[in-house]
């Protein structure tokens, strides 16, 4: 039995699974804002809960995704983005807490290698994994494995450049594929159709402040037909199959796997433009064999892939 | 000893090698355009003269850089650009005729791996390789391992979109890499020098046929100073050092080895422009620790790696 933990900057869960990744208790929480004693004190009573959940089985290792970039030597988040999380060796505070061992896994890693074990992608040795959401998180599977490269970092296809000459990314950059194709992205043109009052539905729901537009939103003003809801998302969707087409020539993949919220709310129009322009985009001879797939495993993709890494990791 | 084999579009170069990689005995030719027989023959001949040089050692495995995208297992090229060659089962053909095994490699991961065993990429695990010319050329080697993709094709990475509406590509994309920064893109801007008569270099080397821009002829105009030439060059530069910033983004490697003719007569200045810009568009954290050379081996690199990795294949 091993524990899987997603530690997000709004909420956090955590699974027991057995042997075949089967889910046998689950908890989770809304994420404090109050810092290190706070938030280490949420995780323990989580992964507590879904322990007694599960019936108390006697747990060997725990794999504990988290936001950004680590220190897996250290167990240690280097630069959590909206987690108040600073300086804490997280993976040593915990195992001294709950007497297992902790491993931590960078959190798009640990999803994909979730719908790798246990979804979408089980079967596929080469895999590319993008996750579309505020920002735009990707996954790397070659040969069966990981790869991470030589600081922990591959993987940031969300700060491709696609639009050299394109919008400021927070990055530093000019027109990564983040600026044209995220969330936030979508949300940037979808506040001005809010404010001119060209989509009613947006405007509603106070959309003008890109806050306030979450997937769900999104969704629904395209099923209300607004006028330039479908013209935005239909652009970003063809900027992520641009993303796409550079996975596909650079790696050579069997599998493009596509996951998190967009994708899971605007379902499988806006997956399937995204794979037109891709097979659009790309050189015809590499992308002829590539097949695309939603991710399935929604909020379980990170608990299972955490879990799953962390008894491989022990096992070596 | 084995023997590497370089078979480009206009030369073929033969190299015998000892164990250590050094090369005890070369031979070229310019390559022919008659056809399958009158290619293999010329091969053969090549082979043979350096095997003739080198003293007549005994061979025990030759590899052949070939270019293009090859099947391994039938040993054969698929589509080979500018090299009259069809549907010939190369490493069949030739092991028969000389004897030892012969194992066929594209051109560009046998020139990168030349450079990780014996030039520029020496030590390092984590390589991209960049060789603009013609088109541009990539390679990936990770973990000390050189990665082909599912079937071989990784590393196209002059077909990434940076330029989402630019020009029109060869392979039928927009805006790919190679529209801005390899030789051809820099010929097709230098063209309009050479017509408008803004560069007498160029237009006294007849250089409004893109066909006369050649590297040496690039090289020979920057140095004249003539208006507009250095304009071209560097922005190239530019588009070249976005590419490096992606695969930076992408992979998170220790090094970036960029070779071929337009690097070796540009040189350092070239080279260094590329730099600058792939170190302002890369992401600050990942691009810290990535270092950037010249490959060195200039047209030994793809006879020593095709060398090495039939040895290498031959062995496993």
């Amino acid at each position: 039995m091993r524990i899987g933990f997603d530690l997000g900057g709004t909420k956090m869960l955590a699974g027991v699974l057995d042997g075949e990744n089967n889910l046998l208790g689950r908890s989770k929480a809304k994420t404090g804002g109050g810092g290190n004693d706070e938030v280490i004190s949420q995780i323990l009573e989580v992964t507590r809960a879904a322990i007694a959940a599960a019936g108390n089985p006697e747990i060997t290792a725990m794999g504990i995704a988290v936001p950004g970039p680590i220190d897996i030597g250290l167990g240690m988040i280097l630069e959590p983005p909206n987690l108040n999380l600073r300086n804490a060796p997280l993976a040593k505070i915990l195992k001294q807490e709950l007497g297992f061992p902790v491993v931590l896994e960078n959190d798009v890693n640990a999803g994909l290698w979730g719908e790798y074990v246990a979804g979408s992608a089980r079967g596929y040795q080469h895999v590319i994994g993008i996750f579309p959401g505020t920002g735009i998180g990707g996954g790397i599977i070659l040969e069966g494995r990981l790869f991470r490269g030589k600081m922990g970092s591959a993987g940031e296809i969300g700060h491709i450049t696609v639009q050299s000459d394109g919008r400021l990314c927070g990055c530093g950059n000019f027109g990564c594929l983040e600026t044209v194709a995220s969330k936030t992205a979508i949300a940037r043109d979808l506040a001005v159709l809010a404010m001119n009052g060209r989509s009613p539905v947006l405007a509603a729901a106070g959309a003008s402040d890109i806050r306030m537009v979450k997937s769900g939103l999104i969704a629904k003003a395209l099923k209300a037909k607004d006028p330039g809801v479908a013209e935005v998302v239909q652009r970003a969707a063809m900027f992520l199959g641009i993303g796409m087409a550079a996975m596909v020539n650079t790696f050579d993949p069997e599998l493009i796997v596509v996951g998190g919220g967009l994708v899971e709310k605007l379902g499988d129009s806006f997956l399937k433009a995204a794979e037109t322009s891709m097979r659009a985009r790309a050189m015809p001879r590499l992308v002829e064999g590539v097949a695309v797939k939603a991710a399935s495993l929604s909020d379980n993709a990170a608990v299972i892939g955490a879990a799953d890494l962390a008894g491989r990791s022990l096992a070596s």
